[in-house]
């Protein structure tokens, strides 16, 4: 059995990422750290868990960490992570890292959007967790930057038109709409129910920090710098994504062409579900599962493509996503842990 | 005291019009239809009424609503209403139609997404029901084509930018948000409380029948033919639209000349409340009252501007408005009965 | 006008008054209070209240608002209600405390669920805010404390039978569901809307501080000591509260005999609607009313009846009862600003 | 392999076993029947299971359903159930029937709150489902009646004090909320999102007909007649129960001593969960988990007891609980397919 560590178990991604690992059979939860529960047990702190998941939460250090885990998710706010990050690479310990550490590759552009980067050095040897794009190099690194919830579900929609050349990047606008699950555990007034349920507004238009990571992967894909419009929204549901994500065509491309590039691009992958045209992903489909379900609609009146890409952001979105990278980097089978069929309703 | 008529006052336009008109010191509700309650008091069928609307819904024909109401509310499905609506007109009555029907002023258009319209003759009798644009013609004219929900939201969003010809009107994509009450009280599956909560899905994209009439009033704004991506989206939410506009500003345009715009725009209007730089509309800030709340933010990473305008879909994207243009048509305050404060939370 | 003034004014029961007072014909909101928010405008604690609700918060001290305001709501947590409350009165200021300071009239059973009272001279002189009990005492008092919205619902939903002797007061169970607002804006883990949404839960079992609230006053009515079960329960909606009361009733009493001591105790009642036979009232049926909903089931299977009481917790479990009881105490019509009619859906 | 079949794959609750079977090692599902959506795929009527589920939705009738299942489950309405489990049976197939038909032993009693029963002889060899009550004996029936949601949530959390005698079973009262797919998946006003979401209400106060269900199975373990007050409420949630049951205690009975009986009743129960004191289980806390979690507080001012039992409605309720039912009269591990841990938030 692996042992395994998650540093920071008590907001919604640490708790799922225990939830998953119960029924892992490859791995083992052994240390699982909290500042504010610490002396805790976890199925205190998340009841769901009562009796099944049996660790007591702990202000363990990071040499405490190293000793007793071989692979540590770091599930804590960014700057938090690359402190702490550097050394469990250099004790020899793999790490899946679910902040946005990790994941800007330019130093520069990480500074423009969050603040200096204390370990710049190690930014080369993260591998950006995106299984479906980067399997095989996720498969031989020690530290996975694991994609923020919006990226993940924004890639995986546009990947393969720009791969393929079929949509003008400089025409992307992404509308996503987020559960609240995505804003964590704090007790921040504008988290609460009577603040969020029945209602729906967009934050931080333009200004999201998931922007920079996003338009570096899709200027990847396209071999261009992209420039995006990317605008999130808070929906009144606790998980799921939606991403709604539009382009120009590329003169006389039409919706058989476009089908064929999707299917083709992720013929292999078994956590993308294609849907037939004329029906829409939703996020009730994906929920409780590691699916990335993705729709579209060719409009020829606009010659515009419209991608829907719906995930559960806690899973393929967070947790889900940081154990498929565990099991590439640990050589188990991708799926393992990750069966979950979607619960509906 | 005027007397009312609400043709099809079983659905929760009709519903919200009985609401409304209670409080209303001008008028009086006389008739009230219903083929399927028929026989039945309006205060059991909406048990929030008991005790305050008294009124038993009827089979009425068009006669008899002629006979006993000054002014009509046809609150029924597009097609049926063009079929009665003439005759109100004929015998000298008002009517603000809540249907499609007399919205689109080309015949051609209308028939390319609804079907062919049987009263043709009457459409240019017919003033779109948006006071804020069309206020003087409202005031003289016996036919409102009440606007639809959706493009409540998006034209009061975009105009007074269009008008002012500081965006590309080619650009533009609508991605809207609506809560459940916008598809109406019918019983539909994908309407049950388990298909709609915790669950959020785009529907008819592309398609929508609201395009043609929202590309009208966009087009006119504008002095140009404009086409529009326009993507619905369903919200676990009983009342709510949020909109999302994007297009790209005119070069030099800047947040302040967009801001200013705004102002001189709606300097006037009582329904409509401009949010300050930095904030953002939500649907459960305008909901239970006649406002249209309108933020945006420029973007000049991308040179667009991303405008959010938020109604309740049910009163200024349905009978409120309807309401508001009863009392343009009838010379009331423009305001009468429509001076709740929003309800939050 | 009759300037008032709120204490306590960036929760939601503050919030609720002044968007009440701002459309209240007899009286101006000169001063509310916040310490977290002073400075800012209400209108920007509350956005739903932007454009319409002129007043910035600010830290006044007693003495301050003792200058600016004749009749002060005191929305406060309890035991800092105490310690102004005097200094108002004394002042020759009328208040309407929505805290529990003053409801209990005895200090020992106060102490014992509470604390220590410090101002239990003051106990004698306030008169429990429930109109349809003590409308005259109301209309005498200056200091009305105001109901508990627990309290509310179970009080009226019971008063008529035991004022009439028709059940066994010792077997009464009261189980309530109510609303998220209920717990206030406080930041708080519990309140999220991740922990609330799409679940539901019984808190302070047997426990809760609102029993010897509604023990007294269920006491007074049927004349001997009543201790009851008292269940509160979290539902995961905003407003809203749902009392099931059971109880046994006395030997051959039938459900016309109930029937007909409702009717004649709430005849005169504008705010208490009487739901039929077989029909039950719903908490979305008195949304944004000041209504409490009255149903009820006589069960001969078991000699049982169980009554279905329904309020919005935020109005007439609070701020609109307030404002009644302000109606009352300054000589305007009871229903004045009340007239909301509820909001569905 | 074991074959098995469901007839009625379209409610809500044929989608969970499906969704729960296609992850059971030991069986396979053969045959899926739904009239309404003959001819289409289970994974479109349910897009939650795309591309899991390989099944298409057949009208078959009983015939082919025995040639191609060894065990059927009946997830039909109770009436038809009876018309066709006989068949079944007397083909030799296994049958764990969802429908209330083989639920009351009684056919008098479940004709005075059904109808007539077609199939009286079978009664006796039915099994009710309860497996922490009846194992042993559903181990050795072909015919399994899978409790109601309701009656599950409410008998398992009072039958270890019914059967230690300590409390008194005359003063019973269950107050059981549910979420909406306890109502099916039928297209009913009542159903509606807008209906539902945002309120709360009863329904068949004292009339509901699994009371004579959970009178049955209370009588056995008290070994007396027992008849209780049972009112179902309507949650706006899709999934949960939560049972609030009161009784009196018998003299003398203090909380350790209820502790030290719940303790041993369920001490190999690896279904049931018990709240340590002061803790009080929640519906989210066991989503789409085939736990029931219990809790309860001893009120010595009443004298009473407070019992919470939470389950999910739509597993332990309904098709986690058949599926266990399976695993026993198949003999395989009674847990088999139903690890899920509880899905928060």
């Amino acid at each position: 059995m692996t042992r395994v560590g998650i540093v920071g178990a008590s907001g919604y991604t640490g708790e799922e990422l225990a939830r998953i690992i119960v029924r892992h059979p490859e791995v083992e939860l052994t240390v699982a750290t909290s500042r504010q529960f610490a002396g805790r047990k976890l199925g205190e702190v998340f009841p769901n868990l009562r009796d099944l998941v049996d660790i007591t939460l702990e202000n363990a250090g990071p040499d405490e960490i190293i000793d007793r885990a071989d692979l540590i998710f770091t599930a804590v706010p960014h700057q938090t992570a690359m402190d702490i990050v550097p050394k469990f690479l250099d004790a020899g310990r793999k790490v899946v890292d679910l902040s946005a550490d990790f994941r800007i590759s330019d130093a520069a552009v990480y500074e423009k959007w969050y603040q200096a980067h204390s370990a710049p050095d190690y930014l080369s040897r993260a591998v950006y967790g995106l299984p479906e794009l980067y399997r095989e190099k996720i498969k031989k690194t020690s530290l996975v930057a694991n994609p923020g919830c919006y990226p993940t579900s924004i890639i995986l929609g546009a990947a393969p038109l720009l791969k393929a050349g079929l949509i003008d990047a400089a025409t992307i606008v992404a509308d996503s709409k987020s559960g609240a699950s995505g804003a964590g555990r704090g007790a921040l007034v504008g988290s609460l129910f009577c603040e969020v349920s029945d209602g729906f507004r967009a934050y931080k238009v333009g200004e999201h920090r998931h922007t920079p990571e996003i338009e570096q992967e899709l200027s990847l894909l396209s071999d261009r710098q992209v420039i995006i419009s990317f605008t999130p929204h808070l929906l009144p549901i606790a998980r799921g994504i939606l991403s709604t994500v539009y382009a120009s065509l590329r003169e006389g491309v039409d919706a058989a062409q476009v089908a064929s590039v999707y299917e083709e691009f992720y013929r292999d992958e078994r956590f993308v579900r294609l849907w037939p045209a004329g029906t829409y992903p939703a996020t009730q489909y994906v929920r409780g599962s590691n699916f990335c379900d993705i729709g579209f609609k060719v409009d020829p009146r606009t010659g515009r493509i419209v991608i829907l890409s719906a995930i559960d952001n806690l899973i393929k979105g967070a947790a889900g996503q940081a154990i498929q990278n565990m099991n590439l980097v640990c050589g188990f089978d991708e799926d393992e842990g990750l069966g979950t069929v979607p619960l509906f309703p």
